[in-house]
């Protein structure tokens, strides 16, 4: 038996232990931003010199500072744009970096040897920062470091299916991590961690509200509400956009009609941007998901979704913004068979939509299944600019209790072949603009965010964030390569051969036991869980797994 | 400008911080169970000495050792049963500890000075280890202890109006703890900290699902859910209750008729009894509200409320449970003042209840306004036991968004005098069943817990459950003396003064401005929130503020 000491000061002399704390230490919330002390957990003070001054090269510095303490006296890194008069002095190669890429490399200036991070932006620069930090997390050095990238599509945004009652349609990680009652006065720190998860992979974008959206979200409390989650990702780089409700004009404008060729309609929306804008002056614009699944839309007036796209982006586009119009259509009342209804309402469309509105197809044609063939969408609509969405969140993959890594499935579908101007036309060209020379470019992600501690349900469920952005960034990446970047910076680079492994073959086993024997959309009634098979009894024939087979 | 080391080790020699570590030690998960360390943080091995064992027994060594580190040699705790031999030669006063209560006292057992925490159950030692803790965190020394406490209350319940789809109602603090996916197989360990958290206040009861019940609750999927949690929060001495749905013999049950004298309704909830207690042996028993608001209960089919209480507590008598009935009474189409309503219906009553209901009574008439009198049923009901629910979650009190401590509100009621058997009468001593001698007694709180990381939605609404469960093991507490208890565990006792003074001027200031000039009930429609006093155009005549002045 041991004893404790008799102690008569009070709580402020008791030895007491700080409980979970160390538990607490890898409890999930930092994602891969797990910046480790090697021993001496004490921070010293990293030798970061930046050049210039901006709240977003504030935040590039401070992060380097978070993640690199000092270790004595050997190399420095240096943040600096690239028309600084020193930097533009080393004559680098920045002018492919575009307003996004960066440059990190190991130069000699003002005559002291730096670790560079260069950019034609303060964003570049951001994101170089976390390249760099990226670049150590997975085991390189700072001795030589020669780094440079842009990405190769222009929107890489989360799509959050949050409701405004704090509800997220297939989430699996608890409540919305937008509190709307408290906003806009009170802004979550938990804000700021979003931000600086998605710049340090890129994410440029997030929709705020769900796909099925209320028209409430475009009511004066809400757009302020928007505004001040847009002030705290501005600096990191990400734009807000807002889910449109096509019949907000009659919800709550007062109107009889959302009629897109009514004049009065498009009058209210080009009211309604400009109060956003003056809320949110970089604003991204509206993501729609019309005439499906009982939403409102254009087809309610006999409109096609080009004169519904086309109307909307009208009321953005002096401020700049784009409209992001969703292909996944299907009608319980239509009776053509589902996987052709999106392909045979817009096909005819190619050509017919305005230069800033952009089509969003989901990756499949029937809805998010384990395995599907890539949309016969992508390669169909040459004059169009598609993007893709993906769903990070695993609504048909387990919910959050399995382990699935999807960067399989992300590869599999940008690398599968549209054939569309002969080999080598991949979903991924598609997607990037590069087959068809569009600009606007983007891919979308379903997010698997919610207000748990550990973001997304479980550690494992954030390499599927992390997958979603690195491979926004760049299409081509290749999954394993992904993971192994993941494991190391999330736990270690000691553990990533059996940690890569297994998720390496977590998506082939859901897709052998959620689809067994080939079988497709067996899903048990009342939630995309299964499998089930032999469930034959709802309204539409589609909706029956026994349809498929 | 500083140097770092060049380094090509890889991520392993990288000295980088651990982020926000020190922050997150103080961002609220802990509650009032902030066990600090004065300076090293080394745990050490504390003087903890167990006769007897048994998993709760373990969990009061577990949670002592948590709290106290080793400083040296000087005192020893022991935890032991009054049977222990050893104990019993000491001839403490253990008698009147009942099967609850708990005494603690410096001793001499076997030839050592000890401080010997004992108790005629386990339970009992797991709220003495709990009370010495909280001895220690708010200044006391284990020099010469000699604490002993008893509860006046029997059942100090939670109420959580959870629901199944993990909304809360009127919960400000994120979704539901319970996460009805997972469970019953992955046991969050946060259920065992919100176990911790009870115990260590004194609650022993927890209703899992919202009075507004969901059939769903009670088939089978949900009873193991209900069982697991039942699992984790047993060894900590707190019971499982189910808000039952009065018609859930015909929406799962397959009956065509609920009505509490048909034999088949009766048998019905006999077999589903029957089913929960084979899951859960030591299930508390249901909570009912019935016939209010829109839900169903035995005036649909011209039954009294005593028809449908005992017929529910036929059913749970063989296994020991208990139903808690709802007084909270109120048909949008009778045309009776809606603060009579209660009153009108159960006074009648009295005396016509089964021996193991309890009539669960609003601490006033209206709705748990700001400031409300006592209800009138205090008092009027000697035969019946009466157990009195308070609001902890702050529906009509600023939500989460206000500081607002509510001891103050839970005294004053507790306080006030009925007047039924002359001075002195007062709500608390119908409450603890020493005015009516009722042995069966209780104190309900609807729960302010969600998923947020700090529980209750800020630090301060983390007082009000603390206040609840003190409150509940002893009414007769201060709301001052309760605060500071809070303030020196939660912060230190270094600034419980300054902390304690805003507390206890929170909740008048609150009742300031939500019902100025002595206006009630002035809410704004569509929340519970204002003030709205000119709110003149809702259905039922006492909805409308207007109707009050």
């Amino acid at each position: 038996m041991m004893m404790i000491r008799s102690i008569g000061l009070g709580i402020a002399m008791l030895a007491m232990t700080l409980g979970g704390a160390e538990a607490r230490a890898e409890d999930g919330y930092d994602l891969w931003m797990r910046y480790r002390a090697p021993g001496s957990a004490e921070p010293g003070s990293a030798g970061i010199d930046v050049r210039g001054d901006s709240p977003t090269l504030r935040i590039a510095a401070a992060e380097l500072r978070r993640g690199i303490a000092a270790r004595g006296p050997a190399s420095a890194i240096m943040l600096a744009r690239a028309a600084d008069p020193g930097v533009a002095a080393l004559r680098l190669p920045v002018a492919s970096l575009g307003d996004e890429g960066y440059l990190i490399r190991t130069v000699t200036l003002g005559g002291r040897r730096v670790t560079l991070v260069t950019a034609n932006t303060d964003r570049g620069v951001l994101y170089g920062s976390f390249a760099l930090l990226r670049h150590l997390q997975t085991g390189g050095s700072l001795d030589r470091v020669d780094l440079t990238s842009t990405p190769r599509v222009k929107l890489r945004v989360l799509n959050h299916w949050d409701n405004l009652d704090g509800v997220v349609e297939r989430g699996y990680a608890g409540q919305s991590l937008w509190d709307w009652w408290t906003l806009p006065d009170f802004r979550d720190p938990r804000y700021t961690d979003y931000a600086r998860a998605n710049a340090s992979i890129g994410i440029n974008g997030t929709v705020l509200n769900n796909v099925n959206a209320k028209a409430d979200s475009l009511t004066a409390p809400y757009i302020a509400k928007a505004a001040a989650l847009a002030d705290v990702f501005r600096p990191y780089g990400i734009k807000v956009y807002l889910s449109a409700r096509f019949s907000a004009p009659i919800e709550i404008g007062g109107l009889k009609t959302a009629d897109p060729l009514d004049p009065a309609v498009a009058a209210w929306w080009k009211a309604k941007s400009d109060e956003i804008y003056r809320a949110i002056p970089d604003f991204g614009g509206f993501l729609v998901k019309a005439n499906s699944e009982g939403q409102p839309g254009p087809r309610d007036y006999h409109r096609s979704h080009a004169d519904g796209a086309n109307m909307l982006a009208a009321a953005v586009r002096p401020h700049g913004g784009i409209v992001m119009w969703r292909a996944f259509v299907y009608a319980e009342t239509d009776p053509e068979d589902r996987a052709k209804q999106a392909y045979t309402e817009f096909k005819p469309l190619d050509g017919k939509f305005a230069g800033n509105v952009i089509v969003q197809v989901k990756n499949g044609a029937i809805d998010f299944q384990p395995r599907e063939p890539f949309h016969p969408l992508f390669g169909a609509m040459p004059k169009t600019p598609l993007m893709i969405e993906f769903q990070i969140t695993k609504e048909y993959l387990g919910f959050a209790t399995h382990l699935a890594y999807l960067g399989p499935l992300f590869a599999e579908t940008l690398a599968a072949d549209t054939m569309a101007k002969g080999p080598g036309s991949t979903v991924a060209k598609v997607v990037d603009g590069s087959l068809e020379g569009h600009r606007l470019t983007g891919m979308a992600g379903v997010a698997n965010i919610g207000r748990d501690r550990d973001w997304a349900g479980s550690t494992f469920n954030q390499a599927n964030w992390f997958a979603f952005g690195r491979m926004a960034w760049d299409p081509t990446l290749k999954a394993d390569a992904v993971a192994r970047e993941w494991a190391a910076m999330t736990f270690s680079p000691a553990v990533v051969k059996p940690v890569v492994a297994m998720m390496m073959g977590s998506r082939e086993a859901v897709v052998d036991y959620m689809t067994p024997l080939g079988l497709a959309h067996v899903m048990a009634t009342g939630h995309h869980y299964g499998p089930g098979p032999w469930v034959a009894d709802l309204k539409r024939p589609e909706w029956n797994p026994v349809y498929y087979h």
